[in-house]
């Protein structure tokens, strides 16, 4: 038994998001059905991220387990030869069979990129968010600061269950122009079920002056979801990294995405 | 009578090019068709560029002439609210009634990208052309600048007619590198026929060290097509600006693409 470590890039417009389900084209069903196909035997995979439909990865990590000998290269070649394409596979290797690309995970990085310009963009509109009026950055500035740190953010949590750990640490939230777009980037330990979409949704409502920037404070405080701002569209959501320890292990069962 | 300049966006993927053709959708026909069910009447366009199938435009100029009385403004949001998500106008102005698209432009920017990656990209297959193994960028520098000057430009021309007048003045070919994409920016009076992507093959064969850097001088003055390189893909193609002079005019018909 080899376990492998992939990281993909994918264009999450066709897809019903990374997680298999019935009667939906999702990235890990076509990649495990293609894995299957190299193996010529069932692979499971698991994700570091359990991206959304319509949310795009520039550096998903994905492990999986097989008998099946091949060299990490020859699992690329084979994969990229065999994904359609708008999955790929930018790297693979061999890791120690305590890896999983979910449990070790010690950081992810995502970027939520919005096009602030009064004329929608055929060539960005399937991978950013269209604000038509001017934002003002400053106080969505002001407002990410206050989210920045360890913090319970169910006010940022969509559909919670009774199991789910709230607490998050958010190590960096930095929101960067250059010309009409307008970059955030977001770097925590672990991250809530459309979390970062639910901030960018709250976030942009600040910077089209509907709140001031001072509540973002109360919002997080309240742990309410109904207090928070609509949850930004998936389009501008991109997986850019996940980081894991040197050697890494599995760290135990308790994060979540 | 009034004249109106726009200024379109467009992904060129799913047409067959800018101009109007029997049994195919080209981006003319579309707007064409817009603007004849705004004007109730039909209107016939001219744009600067004439764009093959694939190729995509940020700064496309179209003009055209109708008795109908509307603002720009009015165009503007009449057009956007009818044109499919795969083209937007920018902007649109009256003009005065001598301006012609194509004949009254003075400068034309194209930009070539180039994704210089070994993994070919989800995210960017239908906006680069992936080049897999590293090119010799220094290389591909001496060559473009062989380029630049007024020349006879005979050797990037594809299907030349007796009409043709293939001079052309290059004013400056540049190339930016960030990452793993490398831009090659083409500031021109006017272009040949697939004139762009056919240095951009050429520049991209000596890159690969299939040709030497110095062989760009005798391709130009050998004024034959088939001494220089393939042409460069169109997905890879942008139509970026369109100049004019001042209060601009028609200059003659003695232009082309």
């Amino acid at each position: 038994m080899s376990t492998f470590k992939l990281v993909l890039e994918y264009d999450g417009t066709d897809y019903a998001g990374w997680q298999r389900q019935p009667n939906a084209s999702t990235v890990q069903a076509v990649l495990e059905d293609v894995l299957a196909g190299i193996a010529e035997t069932k692979i499971t995979t698991v994700a570091a991220g359990r991206t959304d439909a319509g949310v795009h990865a520039l550096g998903q990590v994905v492990s999986f387990q097989t008998d099946r000998r091949l060299t990490p290269r020859d699992w690329l070649r084979a994969l990229n030869t065999r994904l359609p394409d708008d999955i790929s596979v930018l790297s693979a290797e061999s890791v120690p069979d305590e890896f999983h690309a979910r449990y070790s995970a010690t950081g992810k990085l995502y970027r939520y990129r919005i096009l602030n310009r009064s004329e929608r963009s055929p060539l960005l509109r399937h991978r950013t968010w269209n604000i038509y009026k001017p934002l003002d950055e400053q106080a969505m500035r002001v407002a990410a600061v206050q989210l920045v740190g360890r913090h319970d953010f169910s006010a940022f949590e969509c559909m919670p269950t009774d199991n789910d750990n709230p607490i998050c640490d958010i190590r960096s939230f930095v929101l960067q122009r250059e010309g009409d777009l307008l970059d955030l980037s977001v770097y925590a330990d672990r991250f809530l079920k459309q979390m970062v979409r639910s901030m960018v949704g709250t976030l942009v409502e600040i910077g089209q002056g509907k709140r001031p920037a001072a509540e973002m404070v109360s919002i997080l405080d309240g742990r309410s979801r109904s207090a928070a701002g609509r949850t930004a569209p998936p389009q501008g959501l991109y997986l850019v990294r996940v980081d894991y320890e040197e050697g890494s292990r599995r760290r135990g069962n308790d994060q979540a995405d």
